[in-house]
């Protein structure tokens, strides 16, 4: 993926995509020492970055396979960002939920216009309904995270942050799947002579930090964060990207994610979801060694359950 | 007060203030069947529109008085304004805060370099308690909402809304003490030729609705309301402005209120407090009389204690 896939990418799906604001705070900049600038992806459609990858992946399949249709497993935000970036390009997208998806998840799909397929909550009953799916319909499988299509398309959210901020010392990031974080080193590769990538990571989820360290991808242990969208796992595309790119990881306890999101929302008044706030936690706890830098953080997503909140 | 006394103000308040983003939402459009305009002063200094009016007061004070300081009376948002405006301009603020509010609110105003005074939660000790501040200090008495300089300043967010959309057809605004909405009925009386202002009012905390009607003061019945901005008084300053420039005063329920608050943090992710859902709660209720019109929302704040939702 060169420099000009991404900006091929970012010129395809801009129509369909809102290049959303970056935001900064006095008040936070003073808290860690640095100055920092985020990149509020919870002000994208469907609330999160996923639309950029969802979108790219749809625009790059032929015209026969769009007309068959995508499909997707996922319980969260890849599930309505998929569901919508195929409304608006004007196809079917079949959404493989789990049994155990809360309603309001459910309701967001189907509002986008996806079909949803129930499943029993494992890993292997999500895949083998996808495959049912792909036989029965002849829909094209789309990998939430590990698919290059959808690495570059969520590289354009750090795409837009280096052309704004061309002096940026760092950009963290969350890391999941590693489809975001894979496509902002590529960026930050492209658009910058020196800005580093740095993933923030829950320790309850932490199978990027402990495959950054062994050289192959290790699976989760556990996946027992709050973070929901984090407790994915990190895929064969991805992790070539993020072992050449991506220099650290830095791993945040549940309390320290939780406490990063209040001080987001009470000092920014911005909603975010507890995957965004595990890169800004990352940023605070090893505050001491970024002192007067310039710091891009990735703010990944907004959707949160407002009935049901850790404080 | 003349179009050029608002402007002026402007100028002189400028350097101390954000000029706060205005922002859209197509759902919301969709749902309202309206083109809506969000003023975000939640993203405002101190966390609300207060500043405009808090610094425009203590500025038009003599040197003299500035070296004495200020006091004022507020459970809220003006508390830390003034707090905060009084640092910014370098001069000391005492702040008279009844015994039940939200602690969020007391450590801002702490924060901002304020002195608390705690008082009994009734109007009468709270002004017992200004005077005795007045007396024993010097410091000047400023009015949170009576008051002309406040209510000048306050109308700068109207005049900033009217300058990026010179076109509305309404402007929603929360009626609490009434300041906020006088200076944006004034602005748009200044800066459009056929722009209406609405007030949206918790029929718990109904004295506009009923002043408007009876042509006189009411005091409220109850202040039994969440919108904790939106339990004070209407003032002699601000009601004559308001009987001529104010058409219309909606009032809505509590549940409306919420409700209102909670679909502007899932659609729009911003954190929005109870006092500013109740001028969107009235757009929502009413909305088959503005189909199709351009309508600009006063998000007055977004200093809510996240440990203590309604939801």
């Amino acid at each position: 993926m060169t420099k000009e896939d991404l900006t091929n990418c970012y010129n395809r799906i801009r129509p369909c995509i809102h290049n959303t604001p970056i935001l900064t705070s006095n008040l936070i900049n003073k808290l860690v020492g640095a100055e920092l600038y985020f990149k509020c992806e919870n002000f994208q459609k469907a609330g999160a970055y996923k639309i950029r990858g969802a979108t790219n992946a749809i625009m790059q399949l032929s015209k026969a396979q769009q007309l068959n249709g995508v499909v997707t497993h996922s319980s969260g935000n890849f599930a309505q960002a998929l569901s919508l970036a195929a409304k608006n390009l004007n196809i079917k997208a079949y959404i493989v939920m789990p049994s155990n998806s809360p309603l309001v998840k459910k309701n967001a799909v189907l509002e986008y216009g996806g079909k949803v397929i129930k499943c029993e909550p494992t890993i292997e009953a999500r895949q083998a309904a996808a495959n049912q799916v792909e036989t029965n319909t002849k829909a094209t499988f789309i990998h939430p995270s590990n698919n290059p299509d959808i690495i570059i398309g969520q590289g354009t959210a750090g795409m837009e942050l280096l052309k704004e901020h061309s002096n940026l010392d760092y950009i963290f990031c969350p890391i999941g799947g590693g489809g975001l974080i894979a496509g902002t080193a590529l960026a930050a590769s492209y658009f910058s002579d020196h800005c580093k990538v740095i993933g923030g990571e829950p320790i309850e989820a932490d199978d990027a930090y402990r495959s950054l360290i062994s050289g192959k991808i290790e699976t989760n242990v556990t996946t027992n964060t709050i973070a929901d969208g984090l407790r994915t796992q990190l895929g064969s595309h991805n992790f070539p990207i993020i072992k050449e790119h991506v220099k650290q990881i830095i791993r945040v306890t549940e309390t320290e994610i939780i406490e990063a999101m209040q001080l987001i929302w009470e000092r920014m008044k911005i909603i975010i979801e507890p995957s965004s706030a595990v890169a800004f936690a990352a940023v605070l706890k090893e505050k001491e060694l970024f002192k007067d830098q310039k710091i891009g953080v990735i703010i990944s997503g907004g959707n949160v359950d407002v009935n049901n909140l850790p404080f």
